[in-house]
């Protein structure tokens, strides 16, 4: 009976794609994690694997054992594989490349070899390739030769025999061929491609402009040396999405609805404690200007709204530069005209919401001065505040700081600082004034 | 010598992709754009208008006539055209479809009437289908047949006699396939579609589980109604981003490197004028609290620094909520243990910093009752902010009110008023202990 499940289980599994296979696993129970493991061949293991985390990934090869993992190893995606093994200690690193197949182990690590965030490091270098002399029918032989080795992609890759990359043919254009005519009649030899070292932004940005299902990359000399696909593309733009809401939230890494508390609070507290020692910045600027304060209370009534609308301006700057970043070359004249057209925002904003406040100030508290003192210090505030959310961040970026020290709260907290030395000091000027009425 | 140059032009375009093609046009000064037009064939228009903006699109329909415009209309892809036609005048859309094949216009007819942010919005219905019965000979043939008519896609949707969609086959498939293979031998029959009354969203996250190139577009009863290829999925899960975006910093719509100061003011302060406002109230609500400010300056120092640090969590919880939304499945299950994680958080962060300040407020003003006044009123409104910034924005989705509203300025504005109501109530309560001392 038990053999007859195990057969039946096995022709359901078969069907299933992996995304859905991992699903299963991840709903499964722990202790059934193993058993489950049991079931399945090195092949469907090598698909269920490439869907799950890293650290369930090392959990299973924890499983299977040195054997069983190689043989999975040796099926799986070499992307994906390297991705995967740079995860580990490099004792374990040697002890895995051992048992494997020569020439996997041998293409893995030289994948391992490049950066992560890299096209080398997105890349695959299991693909099948071509010589632009050769003829459709010996394109499709080599194809089915493949057949099993080669990832699911649409092209195929056209080169000479310094294995330079000369021309790309599509699979759709094989098909529709004859199966005599020689594919460099039918490649097209205007190839675009992203060199090895070029940054994942810049590969997942090419695939989207060009639509395309897959990118070759190549080195200085124009030698082909893997292929990146679009949905590798379609993950780096997820993740740098999500990396940009992190730094305007300084929400913390990874931190997602099944983030335990402890974790989430650990990676969320550094940004918590350093923006507190900076708010305290604040106070002790208020303190400074105690005797003001004593003289007008009415003041303070102001204060958390010319904090609050600086904070507000810097983060609609922040956003606007740390999208703009990614979608744009940036050069000196796109700095210049950018913080030109900050400015003039913040003069505009600043004109409508200084009169505003200056209204209502003066309605409210019937004090003109005040209403002048308050307005003019908004006035002010918008316009540093909006140039402070443009230049941070330009400028961290220009010194190849980590932009996500630029965070949306730090900025706030800055504003925070800049508005209230602007609008005490301003109100300092005007004291006598407005004490006098 | 004119036409000669006209050739050498014609050859070099013919290679250019066509994102290369709409650089050239954006970067031609406005009065060449009539001429350039007229050095190509409906075609290769039709390439470029589809990475055009739509005005831009607009523009060049325009300079074309309606004659010139139904030639390049009938070359696009079904799917680009529908999105156009929806931006035009109903006027002008009958006039476009009349002069347009009827096949063409019936087609078109039938895309536009589905809403833009779904699956019927997205998918193009020019795509080749194949019965299963029936062979890879034939199924090559009727691929040369449609060569230039469908979109480059990559796979080959199997149906049955009445139109229901039963299978997939790969274009690979076809190739390493023997010619006399039948269809439902090599197809893969568990296919993963998606409804057509489905949210882009959804759509993107399908193709993104399943590296899918393209995806079918069914009805309640499995009809194929059309394909979604992997390249608009790319672009949809680029426009959500920068929606999330705009929704954590209040930054409005579609604000660019090169939109004008005018503009990108006027798309900013309408947020800001209702910040502004709701920033007035903090400020009423320390005037209600003059007597205990007056009694107490230095509870002012602590002000900045606990309504800052309020507004980050909150922003922090925000970030994580607004991401989660597009990846998960929010049930009442979900809603319960996300807020319960936050709770837990917002309770570890605030006994940390509540602590802390407790400590330096102490130091500072030597003042042991002050150093708990601002301690405790941290440690509670850090749990109120954290909480806001869950529930806020879980409980506008659920209302089904555009989640844009709870943008980050939103959540830190409400969390000052919050913070401060808590902070000056506590010290209120501390009052006599406070001046005792």
């Amino acid at each position: 009976i038990k053999e007859a499940k195990r057969g039946a289980l096995q022709q359901l599994l078969d069907e299933l794609h992996p995304y859905d296979f991992a699903q299963i696993y991840r709903g499964l129970p722990e202790k059934h994690h193993h058993k489950f493991l049991t079931f399945l061949t090195p092949g469907q293991i090598a698909d269920l694997i490439q869907e799950l985390e890293y650290d369930v990934q090392l959990e299973i090869l924890q499983q299977l054992g040195i054997e069983r993992s190689s043989k999975v190893m040796d099926l799986m995606d070499n992307d994906d594989l390297a991705d995967l093994l740079n995860e580990l200690s490099v004792d374990k690193i040697k002890e895995f490349l051992d048992v494997m197949k020569k020439e996997d182990s041998q293409n893995i690590q030289s994948l391992m070899s490049y950066p992560a965030e890299t096209a080398g490091g997105l890349m695959t270098n299991q693909f099948v390739w071509i010589h632009a002399d050769q003829t459709v029918r010996q394109a499709v032989d080599k194809l089915k030769a493949y057949a099993s080795f080669s990832e699911n992609i649409y092209y195929l890759y056209v080169i000479n025999h310094e294995k330079k990359l000369v021309g790309v043919v599509s699979y759709r254009d094989l098909l529709i061929a004859e199966i005599d005519d020689k594919i460099e009649d039918l490649m097209f030899n205007r190839v675009v491609a992203v060199h090895v070292d070029a940054d994942q932004e810049e590969v997942a940005r090419t695939i989207e402009r060009y639509d395309f299902i897959a990118v070759p990359v190549v080195n200085d000399d124009n030698v082909l040396l893997g292929i990146i696909t679009v949905d590798d593309a379609l993950d780096v733009v997820i993740r740098e999405a999500n990396e940009d809401i992190e730094k305007l939230s300084a929400s913390g890494k990874d931190i997602d609805f099944n983030t335990k508390a402890l974790t989430a609070s650990f990676r969320r507290l550094p940004w918590l404690i350093l923006l507190l020692f900076i708010g305290l910045v604040s106070g002790s600027i208020i303190s400074g200007f105690e005797e003001t304060l004593d003289q007008v209370v009415a003041l303070i009534f102001f204060m958390p709204m010319i904090a609050g609308m600086t904070g507000n301006t810097g983060t609609q700057s922040l956003a606007v530069v740390v999208r703009g970043i990614i979608s744009h070359h940036i050069d000196r004249r796109t700095v210049i005209s950018l913080v030109f057209r900050e400015l003039r925002v913040g003069l505009i904003i600043g004109l409508t919401c200084g009169l505003l406040i200056m209204l209502i100030a003066f309605v409210w508290q019937d004090n003109l001065i005040l209403g002048l003192t308050v307005g003019i210090s908004l006035l002010i505030t918008l316009i540093v505040g909006t140039l402070a959310g443009t230049v941070i961040p330009l400028l961290l970026y220009r010194l190849g700081v980590d932009p996500a020290v630029a965070s949306g709260p730090l900025i706030t907290t800055i504003n925070d600082i800049f508005s209230l030395m602007i609008y005490f000091g301003i109100a300092t000027m005007f004291l006598s004034r407005l004490t006098g009425l």
